[in-house]
């Protein structure tokens, strides 16, 4: 699943002709040279101006096919979303989750981090903001194979019949990854190498306890 | 406990001078004036300028006591800490956690909203990033209270003797809250009006699992 494909609107300046030509080796130096930008002078540094001078392309070239800042900020994100990422598979929902909360710690804390600028530029422009909450909501989706690969596993509880409950896979991710985001992006605590796994296996035992456990809706 | 008892530098522009008197005055002006002005058009448009027109005070006066927008933002940040807050006391450590969600989320989502311009702001100035980064480490701390009256109240596991453990009180508190801060900050989701009463619910359950159980500490 990538995030263009249920996406209603497409990404600006995303490419319409044939992959691997001209259009597509432009936006690849284009995309580069927003997020370098990003990373090193944050949103407020972004410049069409300066992500042309940095890509080696004509400024009118970004101005039509990206307009605005705003235009580079949703493609960078909608090319984030098109990247070939697979969740994690590990054998267990704890070393899933475990895992996914190392990748995601990692992105964080890497400087100059371009999640980090992402978040930054997405208080301050409504577009950006937008395409970030698509992003993440595909990301979510992505994972849902985590919890359904542990309810088949047996790993969580999930009751038959009458009375039959389900599982709201996306409370449960969000229970083991929030932590992890509100401690490096929110507190800015030092980064705890204990905290992906730690965080991980208080929202397994939570699911486990049937924290996250809803009643079967109809035809699921 | 304020946010400047255990404070190592002194907030920029507390008033030196017995309080209520004209210096107090004149800061509780000010202060109104930045947070109405960062509500209403965010960190970028905070200006020295528009804080003294705002509050009615010469910008001499602005100037000379807080220096800089960085100054402005410490001391909004300062006096949240110096309010009068108190975590919750409801006799259960859920009802505890659902009413500190409950205030968390209604501090997000009410808008225009100074906790989510705050957060903004600090992602692009160093200052407000510290000063904040205390504000929150003092709060959870605060908060610790709701977690050893559950211990007291043998409501979370806490064995004794050989193999003696205790509770990470911080970061079940964390667990619990962080994703109110993730599905209304991050994520951008419309509020779930249940969202509070489930982080809580699921942190109590993690807790009585054992998931913030530590070894205890020499001398605890």
């Amino acid at each position: 699943m990538t995030d263009s494909t249920d996406s209603t609107e497409p990404a600006v300046g995303a490419p319409e002709r044939r992959p691997g030509g001209r259009t597509a080796r432009v936006r690849a130096q284009v995309l580069d040279a927003v997020r370098a930008e990003l990373a090193e002078a944050g949103h407020e540094g972004l410049t069409v101006e300066g992500v042309a001078a940095r890509a080696g392309v004509h400024r009118t070239t970004v101005y039509r096919r990206w307009r605005d800042v705003g235009g580079l900020l949703v493609d960078v994100i909608a090319a984030a979303g098109e990247m070939d990422w697979q969740p994690p598979d590990t054998g267990s929902l704890r070393g899933d989750l475990t895992a996914l909360n190392r990748e995601i710690q990692e992105s964080l804390v890497v400087r100059p981090s371009f999640a980090v600028a992402l978040m930054a530029a997405s208080f301050h422009s409504e577009q950006a903001a937008r395409a970030q909450t698509r992003l993440w909501a595909d990301r979510y989706a992505q994972c849902e194979i985590l919890v359904e690969r542990a309810v088949a596993r047996g790993e969580l509880p999930v009751r038959g019949a009458r009375g039959a409950t389900e599982l709201d896979a996306r409370s449960l991710l969000i229970a083991a990854t929030a932590p992890v985001y509100h401690q490096v992006v929110l507190l800015r605590a030092d980064p705890d190498p204990r905290l992906p796994e730690r965080a991980a296996a208080a929202a397994v035992l939570a699911a486990a306890a049937g924290a996250f456990s809803v009643p079967r809706t109809e035809g699921a």
